[in-house]
């Protein structure tokens, strides 16, 4: 481990304060002293990103597909030494840290191909009428645009897919936007192996210098810093909803306000209809002791609240998830920090009027977390918008309606989530098709019979949602159209044919869908 | 004149505070008392949006559309004593108004068809893989739906077509969410006869009650209770970069923040490059005295900023420029407020360091803007922030840049625009297409050969801007892709049929094109 931030191209470590990783698997420091950016090598980084943007942004989507293939090779190549410094920086399995690798190299070739394909810029054109009156129709092209440097916060939870070269990076690059990564501090050789292989394949593809850089932080300044700088013209950020609110109030403030994408996480309600719960009791019960302690119930798509109606096929439910839970068995968190906050807002959580604990698994060590499930009336939950506040660990809290209108009165005091979840047969859609109308309100993506944990990666994601959920729920954080969030439109008016974009000349020499006077075609004009 | 507020259907004025209009041209008030809005009927209104919203979300494209032509329909029914209204509150010409008119219906016309058309649902369909090892790829589709209700601000200077039933509000509409409208203090009995009109559709074609209000403020009250409120969504501005970014903290401080889409105008700098100067110098000078005098300068793409080099061309282009803005006459502007910060802003302008007073109109009347015409070395422009702001009127500032170099610098110190416009021939793109690709990085729109003024309703057309030209670049405020501002994506997970939008289903009853597993398509399933 060299320790060192990437500004551009160069390898830089003017700091004397260091900072180390931790492995809570084994309770002790890593190897490896990283040294925080200083505020000059932040600023010469920033203004790297800047200058390259000026020749980034000309670059071909079939170049920048090059650059982000590359980046997935040279991620594989780190082979097992990357491997083994994420399991050991996060306390994830090898089997899950291989699958995160598999993930972000899909992600990254997936970008590759939207590029090659080039409908995602979507060229517009409305041909002139210089006959018409009183005015001449002038000739109008629009079609997206890269908006400049890129600032992304790394995940705590993905130490690979939403990290260094994870989904954010990935779409910024794709955009044709420099990117500048705020290393995590819980996987800073993660990030070190990863920042390696992506300055690698920008030199191999002969990318400006600039394109990419790495700095290291301790505590926020950086990314205060980063987020405040005039020459940053966009953020991603994954984390929790007071850090991603604090950055966006930044951002915001700022005198040229920019947009912050935070993705801040969610309870993800899972609604258990009764038809359903009756007819298929084992297999949900099955699948919900797997998704909650999943990973330490370390997703922002772990089932954090479960809401039924009381009766006979919920109390089932509860005895049987409660069997499995009690036997499950505690596991190590990705952070002491993590477990610090599981325990603390479990706490918080079980201290509310009405809750009690109904059962958490087995071990008692320490960064460890026991799984837990706890139990609230539906009248309670309602009047305490505390408990619609995510414990994020393995934890879920079972709401227990009385009757049909306490479950609507439930759905409307429900914040924004990534994801809903409807437990429900079609008797039961039939029945509640108004409460499930009211869940989705609040939801970026309703599920029907399944569990909120796995993301797939396609066109058709949407991980989003409304407020708290992310700052902005017009845009999704997974999947291809995870690229908007970096792109703006121009339009060119009566422009030469010289000066026009390729995708907006008369010829379609990239054989690209185009709305020309209103129709979709992929014929030349 | 009624001279109430529109709480729904329901014609409401509880207080006996009053405000009147005011006529420029007369230097006068006229008829009708307004009745401000109190806080319970402002909150009746907003409960009212919310609850509409629960139906309204819920009706058909092919429903909506025919509320859209049926608003055209009713607003042209409204004859004469629409267009003399709104010409005696804002000092426009008939001509113009009546062109505003067309506008306005051909916006909302368009809005319908893009309705009928349906494709703008974005419609997104992944067929699951049940064999897929280690996990089942699910079904997801994915579509846009309308968010909530949404606050209109309306223009001062579009009494209609960025008013009450103007682009915000039929774009809102159309997304399918319920609209509130702050009636313009300088145009209320224009307001209230669309207000009228929109209430009169609604209710022929069968929309809830609550899909619009109409209310009526003092000061900056009214609008801040609207923006702060937690059933509001979204909210749609149109005005000074002051009261934009006032409302924009205000949405964005929310403990929920809420996208608040600004258009706070420009000075929609223009370019004379040598060839094309020297060549057609005639032409160009014609347009841009008529461009800067147009409508009294009152546009958000008035021409404030020329930009030149120093040289014969440019020489003969002011010399030219001054004697026909020395010609021409001042003119009524549409309020006594914007009238004073005419001449305060341009006193201010006047009074920074190096600029000159070139030209400017006849006439010394109250309440009318001569044209005017200042000049400043680039050298000056650059180190002086204050003179890229906005002078609201016939204001126009000529840079003149030593030599190319300077001109790069203006370039690259110029802040987000709506438009940027390019007068150059082949030789001159060639020649400066580095400065050019500089100009296009902050505009919205690069136009060649043209005049800013004019923006074409139509899908090419981009009408935002990097900030201050807007709040948010990512969105336009004219032309279909409006409605995008208003919609959030949504993706159904293993969705049963009955419960999945019409646009998703498997038989695409619609017959648009949709996103199937990575091919647009338009067939079924």
């Amino acid at each position: 481990m060299h320790g060192l931030n990437y500004i551009g191209y160069k390898l830089s470590g003017q700091n004397q304060k260091y900072i180390h990783a931790f492995s809570t698997e084994a309770n002790t420091f890593l190897p490896g002293q990283f040294r925080v950016a200083t505020n000059t090598e932040t600023e010469a980084a920033v203004q790297k990103a800047s200058r390259a943007f000026k020749k980034y942004r000309n670059t071909s989507g079939d170049q920048r597909a090059l650059f982000l293939d590359e980046i997935a090779h040279q991620i594989i190549n780190k082979e097992d030494e990357l491997i083994e410094r994420a399991m050991r920086e996060t306390a994830l399995s090898r089997d899950r840290i291989i699958a995160e690798r598999s993930r972000t190299v899909h992600q990254l070739k997936s970008f590759a191909k939207l590029l090659r394909d080039g409908s995602w810029l979507e060229p517009v054109i409305e041909t002139p009428d210089n006959n018409r009156k009183p005015n001449r129709k002038p000739d109008l092209r629009k079609m997206l645009h890269p908006i400049g440097p890129v600032v992304v916060f790394t995940a705590s939870n993905f130490p690979l897919a939403y990290s260094t070269a994870g989904g954010d990076t990935a779409s910024a690059l794709a955009a044709g936007n420099p990117v500048l990564v705020k290393a995590h501090e819980s996987h800073l050789g993660t990030n070190e192996l990863v920042a390696d292989a992506i300055i690698e394949a920008a030199k191999i593809t002969g990318m400006p210098d600039g394109v990419f850089s790495s700095l290291i932080g301790s505590g926020n300044a950086l990314g205060q810093e980063l987020v405040k700088h005039p020459l940053v013209k966009a953020v991603g950020f994954t984390g929790s909803q007071s850090g991603g609110r604090d950055l966006f109030n930044l951002a915001q403030n700022r005198k040229q306000p920019i947009p912050l994408f935070a993705e801040m996480g969610s309870i993800n309600p899972v609604v258990l209809f009764p038809g359903e719960l009756k007819l298929n009791l084992k297999k949900v019960v099955k699948n919900y002791a797997a998704s909650i302690t999943l990973d330490v119930g370390q997703f922002c798509t772990n089932p954090g609240l479960i809401i039924g109606i009381n009766g006979k096929p919920l109390d089932g439910f509860i005895k049987k998830l409660s069997k499995l839970i009690r036997k499950s068995s505690s596991q190590t968190m990705l952070s002491e920090n993590i477990w610090t906050n599981f325990y603390s807002n479990r706490q918080k959580a079980l201290e509310q009027k009405g809750v009690k604990l109904l059962t958490e698994g087995e071990g008692h060590e320490e960064l460890k977390a026991r799984p837990t499930l706890a139990i609230v009336s539906g009248k309670n939950f309602v009047n305490n918008p505390h408990l619609a506040q995510e414990v994020f660990g393995p934890f879920s809290l079972i709401v227990v309606c009385n009757d049909d209108d306490e479950l609507n009165q439930v759905a409307s005091c429900i914040n924004g989530q990534l994801t809903t979840t409807i437990i429900a047969n079609k008797t039961d859609i039939k029945k509640y098709r108004h409460t499930v109308q009211e869940f989705k309100e609040n939801a970026g993506r309703l599920i029907f019979n399944g569990v909120p944990t796995g993301v797939e990666v396609c066109k058709a994601m949407h991980h989003g949602g409304p407020y708290p959920a992310t700052t902005d729920a017009r845009f999704t954080a997974v999947g291809e159209d995870a690229i908007k969030r970096w792109l703006r439109p121009v339009t060119y008016q009566d422009c030469p044919e010289t000066f026009l974009p390729e995708a907006l000349r008369n010829k379609n020499t990239l054989k690209i869908y185009r709305t020309i006077n209103g129709k979709l075609t992929r014929k030349s004009l």
